[in-house]
């Protein structure tokens, strides 16, 4: 059994539990960052880990290309290579080939496409997605799914749905590393039947888990929120659910209240390189002239390192003198902030407070008025 | 009495003792990281005191230009700014501004120039600096002096050490501040002569310490250790004696021969930077592709966390791939390795096998061979 899921409270749909893996537990809902290239931009592992997080992204297609598994395989696999000991998840690369591919290149079979680092002649399908998880040794994987494009007309969601079903089929089918969770991934667009098509014959197969995936794709936030409310009752209440891709604090928190218990995005880290960096009171842009002079931290409840000890006006120097520390400093408080959030997430559900923290939340987070301290 | 110096032992002219100034003592022979803008690029304060680091460097020039001495100082001084607790070096922005500005715009009053950041007009002369470096709130502040030209002839040489001298004196008048060293620098060029008649001039003006300027300029190095040979000798034993802007670890060792108890260089941040670190059988280059998939670490018997933790092939990959954390762990490294290298001269010296030590260091950094393990 290479995952248990377990639910310790809920409140209303929001859900409070645990995923359990052989590297270790990850409490829900969990934020996951991601770590595309084998690090978390400007962090160590170590800092990773201070900030709360249980479990971090991989990002097969970058990680097949550079450094390539057969550099990773001779490690040991990505935690021996990254040297990050508790759970990782890859994505299955399908994303970022179907983004690079030409529309003929897309066959039954998988896609073709040149590698953007060196222009290589590669081909990945579903078989090749799960060989590469499979040598990367991640704790969950994920199906190689094709992202449909947004927007589609229905025909254009039904046939790319129904071929990422018969790839996740492909995908179940080779599937052998039992120390390994496989999660499907729910497709169909923005069109309600044929999300509950996918999701019906994902079960069907019966994986570890199930993800939404083709949301955040630049659609309306309605939108999302809409797809969320329709489909996640239907996904299997015993299983986790994970949300791919999302993203701003307000999303995780309607994630949750519609019942979703994993997230990953890149905001908190690739916000922080460019010195946005999150507040209860909305994210405060450190590059501003308002924070030359000010001797005060991002926010001053904050405990993480970077509000412990520097100053707005110290990190604002950094970041407008180009100095690498900037970045770091930043990214390690986004971090804590998100995953600060989510603890908070987990006590409110627990306590069954959730409804009431999550408007508070979000009449604070959106008032526009960081506190400038 | 801003500065204590002692000198426990002696091995022929190499001296180990200590420097005790108000915010900590420093093991001498002392090497000291370059944290030019109010930082040690990419690492955090942590970092460098748990490389051993017991004082940094700041760059006056730097720091008056960017963010300003009005926001250090309601920070309280650079130390606050950048929460460096231990003690700071200032230069006095000396080499920088004489580099930036036309000859006919350095004057006896001293030098005026365009800010390289947006061109603002800005004069620095000995009070400028000095009242610069009082805001700062540096232990160790250095008079301003002019940097002589390499190569220069004769006459040049002897014109500009006589107005780095008058220089010296305007500093020593107005310097006030009793918590913070002042130490002279002594120019001369390659002239033995001038550089005695500068010593000694200063030695009569008396300061905590003394410098050698204008060395590591682009002379051969014999050029500069015949000149440490002629001078270092003269240099008052019971003052601490600082060579700046050195350098690399044969020349480090060079110095230390000399007798010079301080040392400070950008070499092993900047070179880390760059993927260069530094190993006891010379500078491992990681962007190479030896290290593809070499699983061991930069140097195997180095206790610095990057070693204890990353395989060469890991760094290499994030030096290749561009990520921020590769220039980081490498600057971790190469700062553990000056600390270990300077720790290793203070033993020697201590029981008399300085000599031993240096040849066999050379004989091993210099081989070309530095252990691909």
């Amino acid at each position: 059994m290479s995952l248990q899921f377990h639910i310790e409270a809920q409140d209303d749909a929001a859900r409070c539990g645990w995923v359990k893996l052989i590297r270790g537990e990850i409490q829900t809902p969990a934020f996951m960052p991601v770590g595309t290239s084998a690090a978390v931009k400007t962090v160590t592992v170590d800092e990773v880990r201070a900030s709360g997080s249980q479990i971090i992204l991989g990002n097969t297609f970058h990680l097949s290309l550079r450094p390539g598994i057969d550099i990773i395989g001779r490690h040991g696999g990505l935690h021996e290579f990254m040297r990050w000991s508790g759970p990782i998840l890859t994505d299955s690369g399908g994303f970022q080939v179907w983004s690079l591919a030409k529309p003929r290149d897309i066959t039954e079979q998988g896609v073709a496409f040149r590698s953007p680092f060196n222009g290589a002649a590669v081909f990945m399908g579903p078989e090749e997605s799960m060989a590469i998880q499979n040598a990367l040794g991640s704790d969950i994987a994920m199906v190689f799914d094709e992202c449909t494009r947004y927007p589609a007309a229905r025909e254009e969601a039904q046939l790319s749905m129904l071929r990422s079903l018969r790839w996740a089929k492909r995908c179940r089918d080779v599937h052998a590393n039992e120390a390994q969770a496989l999660f499907g991934i729910a497709q169909g667009g923005f069109y309600e039947d044929l999300r509950r098509e996918s999701l019906d014959a994902l079960v069907e197969m019966e994986f570890d888990g199930y993800a939404l995936g083709g949301l955040s794709v630049g659609e309306p936030t309605a939108d999302m929120y809409q797809i969320l409310g329709e489909i996640v009752p239907y996904m299997p209440t015993g299983k986790p659910r994970y949300l791919m891709g999302v993203g701003k604090p307000e999303d995780l928190l309607a994630g949750v209240a519609a019942g979703i218990d994993l997230f990953d995005c890149v905001l908190p880290t690739r916000n922080a390189r460019n010195g946005w960096l999150y507040t209860d009171g909305g994210i405060v842009k450190l590059k501003n002239a308002v924070h030359r002079s000010d001797t005060n931290p991002v926010e001053a409840q904050c405990p993480c390192p970077t509000c412990r000890q520097y100053s707005r006006s110290y990190l604002r120097h950094l970041y407008t003198t180009g100095e690498m520390l900037g970045p770091r400093l930043g990214t390690i408080h986004n971090l804590h902030f998100f995953q600060r959030l989510m603890a908070s997430v987990r006590k409110e559900i627990k306590s069954k407070g959730f409804t009431a923290f999550h408007l508070d939340f979000l009449a604070q987070f959106q008032s526009g008025n960081p506190p400038v301290a």
